[in-house]
This record gives C-alpha cells, sequence and structure tokens, in this order.
C-alpha cells in the first residue's frame, strides 16, 4: 500500500448492490420485490428520482415515453439503421450512434420546454386559470421582446394542432398530476396569439417536457427520459430493417448522387 | 431531376408515421390508442415483434428489464459518469458513452444464452423433464467436448444460486410462458454437474435470455433489450451522480496512481 | 418513380469520389498524388480546409495535435479502457466512448479559447505589442466585469507556466504564421496580473486553440481537432491495455469500494 | 483508509505524465522533442507500438491513412452528417456516431486481411516468389474448399484493379518494408484466378492491412487505424457540411419517400 495515494473514502450509491445470495436495488430485494412487480416505465421514473412513483404518475410518465418513442424516419432512426448496415457486429453501436443525435434540434425540446417553464414559475403560482394566463402572458411577450422564441410553441406538421398535446394534458388530469408547468404551458396556448398575432400549437414534445417537470423528474435529464424513449423506438427501427431492410437503399440514393464539384477553400 | 439517379422505390415502415391531424404508431392511432393505454415495457415489446404482447408476456418482458437494469458500478455505470464528467453538455453522449460496454463480456450473456439455447433445440421438442434432462445433457457434453462454455452457466458472485433465475422461471410459469429455452435451460441446471463434476448456478442473464427468447422477441436483437433496460439505469446513475457525484473521485483515483514505466514496444 | 417524392438535386462533395479506374480526394489523384506525397496532419488539414496547407502551416498543426493527443490517465482514456473491457469486440466502440467525453469540460478549453479570441479581434487589428497589451487589458477587464473566466488562463498542475505554450509560439514564429489569435493571447499572458492581481499560466489547449484558429481552421469544428489528436491517444491506450491491462482494476477498485446508502428522493 | 479496500497496486502507464514544470509522452519531452519535431502520423505510430518509427514506415503509414481517410458519402459519412443536423451542440457525437459504422462491413476489410494474412505465414517464410506463389495457391485453395472468402479480394467498382493497390506495394517498396504479409497479398493476387477461374482485384483496404501487419501494428487495433483515418475524412464532412449541406435534404429524401405498411408480426 505504501506506493500509492489512495484519494476516495468509499462511492455511495444506492442504486444495484448484489451479495452471494441477494440482489437489492434501490432498497429493495430486486428478485422478489421488484422483478414480476414493477413495470419498466415504474422502475425507470424510481431509478432516476429514488422514489417509487404512484400509479396514475407512472401512467403520465409512461405517456410521455409513447409520445417520444418513434417518429418514423428520423435522422436518429436513419443513423441506427445506417450504423447497423455498416457494423452489424454491434447492436449497442447502433443504437447508440443513433442517440448521439439525441440534442439540441430533434429531441432537445422536450428539455428545453421544461426547463423553460420552471424558469417562469413565480414562487407563489396562479391559483386561476386567470392567473395563469396573465403570467403566460408575461411570459411570452418577454421571449417575444428578447427575439426568443417560445420552446414547444409550433409545429411543422402539425399546425392546426397536435394531438398528443391535450391527450396527454388529458391523462395528467385524470391522474391530478396536472402542476404548474402544464399549467402555464396550456396558458401560453390560450394566450401567445394576442402577443404572436397568429396561433401556433402546443407541441408534443414540450408538453412532454411540461409533463415531465410536473412528475418532479431531474431537469438537467430530461432529455434523458427521450433518449430512454427513443432506445425502444430504435430497437423497432433495428427490428424493422433486419425484415424489410432500407439501409442500402438510403446508403445508394445518396452515394449514387453525389455530386463532384471543385474544392472550395475555407473562408472562415 | 435529369441530373440525378434514383435507386429507390419507397422506404417502407410499419413504424411511426403522421399527417397534419392524426400520429399513428405500428398501425395505431398515437394519442388516442397508445398514450395512457400502454406500458412502456409493453410498447417496447411492440416495437420491436410488431405485435402486441398478452398482459402475460408483459410482466415476463419486464421482469427481464428489472433484472437487467442496473448492477451498481459496472464499468458502463462508470463510463456514463465519467463522461458525463468530462462533457456535461452532453446526456446523450453520455448514455450512448454507457451502452457501448454492452458488448460481448458485460452485457452480451443474455444474446449468448438465447441464441445457444435456440440452436440446439430439436424440431420436435421433449415432452417431458426427463426427455429434457437427456437434451441438455446432451448438450453440456458437447460443449463440455469442444472446450466451449455453456452461456448462461456460472456467476462469480451467485456461487450457490443467482436469486434472479428462479424468480424468473416462477413468473414464466405463472404466465403461461415457460418455452422450450427455459425448459432447456433449466434441465442444463439440473443435469451439469453430472457432466462437469461440479454444480454451477444458472445466472440471471442467462436466464434473461432464455425468457426473451421464449417471448419469441428477435433473437439478433437480444441484446438491445439488455441495452432498452440499461438505458433506464444509466440514466439512475447519472441522477445519482448529480446529487452525490462520484466521477472526480473515481478519475483522481486512477490519475494519482498512474506509475510512469518506460515504453515497451510492441512484439506482436 | 410515380409513387415517390424526390426532393434533392444531387449531393454535392469535393471529398473522396471514385471511377472504375480512378480515386480522387479533394480534386486530386488519390493514388498518385496523396498516398505517399501528403502525410496525415497535412491530409487532415487539406480535408478541414479543402485547401492544401504549407509546410510551415503542417508543422505547426502537428504540434498541436502533439499537444493534444494524450495527457495520460483522463476520464476519455479511462472510458476507452473500460469499454474495452467490457466490450473487446468493438475496437469503434470503445474509441467512441472514449471520444464522447470530448466535451465541454476535458477538451473544450481548445475550442472556447479559439472562439474566444476571435470573437475580441477587432476588424483592424493592434500593429504592435503595446496595441495588443492595451487590447487585452480591455478584454480581461471586461471578461471580469462580467464575472466570467478568460478561456486558456490557469491550469490545475503548470502553476508556474506550461510548457506547451511557449514553446507552440516560438513554433508559429518559426514558421512565420504566428497572428492575430496567438497575438492576443500572448497580451493576455502579459497585462491579466494587472487586471486580476495574480499571475496565471497560459495553458496548452488554449494556446492550442489559438494557433489553430490562426491557421484558418473552421472555428466550430476546433473541438474536432482536438478529438483528431486523442483518436491516436486512445489507440495508444488500448495498444497499451493490450499489453498491461488495467482496466479491470479500475473497474474493481470502484466495485469494492461501492457503499450502499439508502435511496434519497429527488427534490428538484 | 479503514472503510475501504484498495485493490490496485498502481497504474503502470508509458503514455503522458506531467509534473509542474515538464510533460513526457512516451518517455520523450512533449514541449522540447515532440512538438515541432514529430509528424502526426509518426506520432500515432509511436503511441500505438511505443516505438518511434523509421522514415520509411511513416511514409508507407502516412499512405495507407490516406487510402482509408475519406470514401465519399459512405454510411459513415452520411451518420455523420446527420448527427450533426440534429445535434449541432456535440461535434463529439457526431464524430463518434461515424466511427460506430467503422465494423465488420465497412471498415473491418483492413483488419481482416491483416489477420487473415498474419494467420498464414509459416515459421519459415518463402524465400522466393516461386515459394510464395505456392503458399499463396494453398490458402487460397483452403478457403475455397471451406466456402469461405479470401479477405482483400474483389472491389464492387475497381473490378479492373484498385489503384491504391499497386501504389501502395511501391511506396512500401521504395521504403524497403515490403515484408511477408505484403508479399503473401501479392501472390494472392497472382495466383488465385487458376482456384477461383476469375480474376479479382486485390482491395486497397485489404492491401492497407497486409502493409499495416508488415510495419508491425498491433493485430488487433487494425481496424483501430482505419478508424483514425476516417476521423481525419469524417472532420472533412463536417467542414464541407457546415458550408454546403446536404444532410436535411438526405433526411428529407428518406421521410418524404417513407410508404406506411402493416405492421408484421416478427416471425422467428
Amino acid at each position: 500500500m505504501a506506493d500509492h495515494e489512495w484519494v476516495g473514502r468509499g462511492y455511495d450509491t444506492a442504486l444495484g448492490a448484489s451479495d452471494p445470495t441477494t440482489i437489492t436495488l434501490l432498497g429493495a430485494n430486486l428478485a422478489e420485490d421488484v422483478m414480476g412487480e414493477v413495470g419498466f416505465g415504474e422502475l425507470a421514473f424510481w431509478l432516476a428520482t429514488q422514489r417509487r412513483p404512484s400509479k396514475g404518475e407512472t401512467r403520465v410518465f409512461e405517456a410521455v415515453l409513447a409520445a417520444l418513442a418513434d417518429h418514423g424516419f428520423t435522422p436518429t432512426a436513419i443513423v441506427t439503421r445506417l450504423t447497423y448496415l455498416s457494423a452489424p457486429d454491434s447492436v449497442q453501436g447502433a443504437l447508440a450512434a443513433g442517440l448521439l443525435g439525441g440534442g439540441s434540434r430533434f429531441l432537445g425540446v422536450t428539455e428545453d420546454t421544461g426547463r423553460f417553464l420552471h424558469d417562469q414559475l413565480p414562487d407563489e403560482p396562479p391559483s386561476d386559470e386567470a392567473g395563469w394566463d396573465a403570467l403566460a402572458l408575461e411570459v411570452v411577450a418577454a421571449q417575444r421582446a428578447a427575439g426568443r422564441f417560445v420552446p414547444g410553441l409550433g409545429h411543422h406538421v402539425h399546425k392546426g394542432g397536435d394531438p398528443r398535446t391535450p391527450r396527454l394534458m388529458a391523462i395528467a388530469r385524470e391522474e391530478g398530476v396536472f402542476g404548474p408547468h402544464l399549467a402555464l404551458f396550456s396558458a401560453i396556448g390560450r394566450v401567445h396569439p394576442q402577443v404572436l398575432g397568429k396561433t401556433l400549437p402546443l407541441n408534443g414534445a414540450g408538453v412532454c417536457g411540461a409533463a415531465l417537470a410536473d412528475l418532479g423528474l431531474p431537469l438537467p435529464l430530461l432529455r434523458g427520459f427521450a433518449l430512454l424513449a427513443r432506445t425502444a423506438g430504435l430497437i423497432g427501427q433495428l427490428a424493422e430493417e433486419l425484415r424489410s431492410p432500407v439501409g442500402n437503399e438510403i446508403f445508394l440514393s445518396v452515394d449514387r448522387n453525389a455530386r463532384p464539384v471543385p474544392p472550395q477553400p475555407w473562408a472562415g
């Protein structure tokens, strides 16, 4: 022991642990009390927050995951299929590559909306719809004055309304977990035309962020839940690619339409 | 259109699709019939197989996911924490890095076992325990003769028995989905001491592979389900790292104990 | 062609192209004029800027890559070794995992410094050292007033001076490519004690960013060059791990020092 | 120290190390003896083998890297561009995603060929061309008898000959590092028509693997050098995408040509 320096004092964790006869997870007996007793959405929530969600919270959380799991041939789906085409020996590589597209543009709205709404909430939230509308009006006007978009507002396809939005709000109400983030998001939906002069839909990614925030999930990891949902979607993409492959055709559609041009030196 | 060549004929998919008013997933209306109605484990199964599982199948599947979600400070967990330490701006990178450890050694047993059992099943499976035992005896003897291990047999900690194994078998029986893969795996557990001269546990990763195979999930993607489970676990690791960080201490415990040695040329 | 919609008009590229007898890269004949004629650093520069660098530019660029290639047991090095331990079947996964740590904290200084310096440069740069010092004084004072750090200033080990910094500046001078970014960075080194009241070193990652910016490399991709350098370093880490493995010991040093604690619910 | 268990005895490394005044790499003084003195290809070789290559070895190595750096719109290039489209905040994610395609199919030939040739070499290699031809004949015949391809033989575009192959062989001869792997590969090129009844080209990826093996680079990491080369190529792809973006158009060309089909349950 003389030739090294120990800097640690042990690594605390409440997650998985095991001894020869027992495995525990979050303080529970994995085999007896988790396996067969806890659904996967419920478990993911529990892992992230270290508290077991109620049935209603779980239902809302799983509705969010369903809303975000797969949107067809997104860049992330294409990436996973092309990576599998190139390296079929590594399923983990194909999934990881797809998740790496889960950044600011395509999957980031969920997190951006949740964080944005959270930052706007006053210490004492409004107690009625009029109060929420007044707050929302301030919020939208301030964004507009600053030349910034309101996260979660607008959709390039569902211009008249994203069907996920009212549905998720309804589920949250049914389960009694419609909280301040959804309340403010909803109010933004009502009042923004007064400020912006046009009506935009509250999009599905945004309402998911609001709902996740109301569930008390960690704001710095909201993107992580979109990625969890997407992992299930990308497995679906791979399973479909196995039976009905399109990766090679996508590759060829690009490669065969390449058009050589002269180098164009970077000008800064 | 004259200056390019189109090689495709359209890209078939049964996964996500949308038009201005409706979003469909697997042919179902996402907002009406999936959100709030379908649990996340159920949805992941559905996405992977394009058939909706029964309640019993879902329970077994979710028990498998629970069994594989987190095992404490595995290399993948450490990798996710260290990557987040290094690049806190990219949650997707931290999760992807962790999943990349889901290869042959640490997460591969699930897939190896499922595939191995599948390859051993005769066209006409045995009809009673004695039949399964006879088959298992052949299988284990053949592996031994070839100098190969039996996937799913043995565990470095749970030497006297992995608690997940009997539990998952019991759940599968309760739900009526104890099929030939689990039957053969179970028989291997009974007969291998006759061949190997010692008693090894049927490990949890292996029984999960057997159960996933019995559920009819795609064999080439069994590793993918371990990765899905692990994604939830890694989010848990990140959430814990946010509150109770150990990444920097792990890094320092390595860095400060580095011992410079002279270069040692590669000798082939 | 009737059943699909083509949206593209061909994909322009000046990079690799081939026909049955010839391969071109950046408009040059790959086999005849690139292979055996162009060094790897030179080629990387050429690929990034689409202009072939001079010998002097190449020397400075390669000095930067050498400065950033490997820093021992960094988080990225540990991540690559642990991922290889877990998934030895996938060298690409081990390298990719390591690169994913190349984010804001550990590899980001290079890009941050290059961009920061660039943003501070006036249309008409100073013509003598006194002019640069005056500009640097403004820049440091403004950062201080805003409560922000000056990127590239300070180092936790090389408190008295990072040996890479004067060396890279000397090489850049020798090669006649000591430009405005290095001039400003150098001036910051001279004047910051007047503002901050203490003397900090100009660190190696920062001077590399300044040099890359002076070379006219794409600012949005400066981090990419740190990653290129690091790829070579990570291959070195893997090659050493093959002969003198430490990954498993690192894993065990964490796993065996895990200390189970009760779950601590996320409080927001 | 009483509450934990230390399992290590220090982590040996000959790679990067530093103290307050000096940084060493591979036992050399980084600032004085590496920066400005060692090219990037040379350094990558040195890092991988822990021995400094000769000028001739470096030239062959860099010719290999040039041969493998970029092949236009490969799946890996498309993946990097799409990932950047989706997550422009993370250059490291875009590069890592591209590298994850560096698996068995598209980048694996280099490693496969190097390893394959190595496995065929007898303890006492032939001393003349006739001897190599006889060995090659055996090797090709054995592969054929086993129903296996000869790695490195054949190319879907360069059917009449890959221009990189004779060029790399010529460079290796010029530099005096044309060793047994290239000798056997070359002989396979001469004799295979006698066995296969048709003439196939020795491809560029294959000759690169042979050359890397002759240089004494680590066989288990040959794929790593293809990935290093490709990292430079992918930075080129990103730099071009910044100026002349095609990612969104590729995405749309897939998305708009999606053709919804009914779910097709997995049949095993």
